[in-house]
């Protein structure tokens, strides 16, 4: 199993509109991909700091989704790549990093 | 429910041994976390370079734990906080980034 993570790396000045991201932008991405070959599940996460102990958060926000394979993903992401990556703007001026793994271990 | 992610990033001339770090750290971790109250899941991870359309990893590895609470995660690690944070130089030597997050959406 391949976790396709995207996450958004906290930068000076950014802007992310977590009820944009939260209300249509992920709801639009898992309609489209979760209905696709291999779909095994998917997480959506905001970072939180935290006071005691101390931990500050680096990232704003994480997406996590889990395929069985990595060609399963592709598959079910290229057809909406332009329509996904082109609404990134109206939530964020981050640019996310994508993080392919490859699951070892799960429980 | 909450991740707790430990995030190991590249770095020049890292040194990360996967043997041990899936077959005697982490199952070490697991076996210590997983009774614990509010656990709800752990997904270990190896970031993959992929050529085709070109993805590199910035990351190693990636380590999530699911808890109900933070509470909950709190209370199951500090008792065996210096035992796996003293075991970590025995498989790499990147300083991981902890990273909490707020699961927002999951299917």
């Amino acid at each position: 199993m391949f976790n396709i993570s995207s996450i958004y790396p906290k930068k000076e000045g950014y802007r992310f509109d977590f009820d944009y991201y939260l209300n249509t932008h992920m709801p639009m991405s898992i309609e489209r991909l979760s209905k696709a070959k291999g779909f095994k599940g998917v997480s959506v996460e905001r970072g939180v700091d935290v006071d005691e102990p101390r931990i500050e958060s680096s990232y704003v926000a994480m997406c996590h989704y889990y395929f069985d394979s990595l060609e399963n993903f592709m598959s079910a992401f290229m057809p909406h790549a332009e329509e996904l990556q082109g609404d990134i703007a109206n939530y964020t001026n981050i640019q996310p990093i994508i993080q392919i793994n490859e699951v070892k271990i799960t429980r």
